[in-house]
């Protein structure tokens, strides 16, 4: 199962995107080691099982671990919890991840690679944005949808060239089946990500919707574009260069999409918590620190924080 | 039950407001006329009856009507009528004011007095705000909780004097025990009303919230305070002065104010049409055209529109 020439990785978090992309890895014969927590017996039992309009595969026995201790130290960590859980990387992240080893943060949001960061180092953080449908829908059964796209790079970019670290983890990525796109320039693809995010997650729970009923909806699309707008003015008054193409093929391509409930919504229809501070928060604060408002981000952002209130009294 | 040296009052809608007001009038030996609907057959059995801080009423026999052509042609028609019923004024005011008479629209909105006005005329028509929590609660029942201010006055007012019409109409609602306050600035009142029914109408059917739990809570009551500040600012470049500090004396005011399902919360939950157009949709259109943008506003409207849609479904 492991292949001496790949690096070895460690998969913190086996949901939508990590089952999916830890997966791949390994039914492409990468040593891979997932952290399971719920999971953790069905997984051991009978694998991974994974549908997805790429292929599906079934990989009947894979490394899986309860506890980050009998993790072996990897070359690679990706974590794919949710930022509401990163709490748990100062726990998680020192047995997994060797001495230099990185970490390359799989989250949504914005400056969600703080946490890694502060524990590991800033040198030794890679982050990345997933342009993907997927969901998990059962103990170790991902159900990948649409897209599947992945783009990342150093959280801490020095220069305009990819580092050799980010391109060869591309290059095992690629050889995975996987579509991933290394990039120097992570903030972009942040902010880009996070034209999408904002409203499709934000307004999936503030009007009870899919990604579809809300594109679908002359009212409620006129909602989406006014917030692509501001989160891509925003990102410019940060100093991060976006496409103003991007704002229109934002819509398009959720236009395109399956039906999709996103994270953010199934976070609430679940009852677990959402990531609204990762998601919302930090953009609006980053784009207020430089002097711009957000008015639409931000009421709903206060909008989801009230629902929050309500449905964890 | 009538005194001649009254006038001669007709009540289109007996609902909360209509109800209220046209039985406090009856009751101090006014002749009303009550048109209604599905309460017909009830209130012409048992009569009208009215729960207030002011003091319960109950009127065993009131002029009922089930229909506008059996009403005798009165001085004042007082429209109560929700304005997603204004579709039947050109049916029911003809038959119910007189020649000359006068149409007291008390509605909810912006602008809600054109349809009036266009079939008896601009120069007869009056609107009116009530400042009033009251619910109907069952057929012919009213039940009044706090408050009861109503400032009405001319629509096209043509002097900065208080009308003597609009004058007799306030004295005769004053010795009826109403708390009347005739205006010559119509539109003052109804933007400072403005200020409350866009933020609490909006948000209690967008959050499923009563007034209660909106301004108890810390991120609800600044949506309410951008709201209110957009509002404000809207009256100001349309041309019309209120008072700053009315700003906070609304917030103020729904502090102590009972707990409160706003009528478009009601409305909603009981799946009848919404004031969308007239509390949020007339005043985006007044101030679009004197180029102001309300963003959190248009977004409130677009998300009712939404929910309107899904629910109407």
């Amino acid at each position: 199962m492991s292949n001496s020439e790949t690096q070895r990785y460690a998969l913190i978090g086996t949901g939508a995107v990590g089952g999916l992309y830890g997966g791949m890895l390994a039914r492409s014969g990468v040593e891979v080691h997932f952290l399971l927590n719920s999971d953790y017996q069905h997984v051991s039992q009978h694998g991974l099982k994974v549908e997805s309009p790429l292929g599906d595969f079934h990989l009947p026995r894979v490394h899986t671990h309860a506890t980050a201790e009998t993790m072996p130290a990897c070359d690679v960590t990706i974590v794919g919890l949710k930022t509401t859980s990163n709490h748990l990387l100062p726990t998680l992240l020192p047995p997994t991840t060797r001495d230099g080893g990185i970490v390359l943060v799989l989250q949504n949001g914005l400056d969600i690679e703080a946490d890694a960061a502060s524990i590991v180092g800033t040198q030794r953080v890679l982050g990345g944005c997933c342009f993907l449908c997927s969901n998990k829908i059962g103990p170790g059964f991902i159900k990948h949808l649409d897209y599947g796209h992945i783009v990342f790079g150093e959280y801490d970019q020095l220069s305009t060239q990819i580092s050799p670290r980010v391109q060869r983890i591309a290059d095992e990525m690629k050889a995975a089946g996987i579509d991933a796109q290394p990039t120097a320039d992570l903030a972009a693809a942040r902010w880009r990500k996070l034209m999408w995010n904002i409203p499709f997650n934000g307004l999936s729970v503030v009007l009870d919707a899919s990604t579809k009923q809300l594109i679908d909806d002359p009212d409620a699309v006129q909602i989406v574009e006014a917030m692509i707008d501001e989160v891509h003015h925003a990102a410019t008054v940060t100093g991060v260069d976006v496409d103003p193409a991007q704002k229109a093929r934002t819509v398009e391509v959720t236009r395109q999409m399956v039906p999709y409930d996103s994270s953010m919504r199934l976070d609430y229809l679940n009852q677990r918590p959402m990531e609204i501070e990762a998601i919302i928060g930090n953009p609006l604060k980053a784009a207020r620190q430089c002097g711009v408002a957000m008015p639409t981000v931000a009421m709903l952002y206060q909008q989801l924080k009230f629902i929050e209130r309500v449905s964890t009294k």
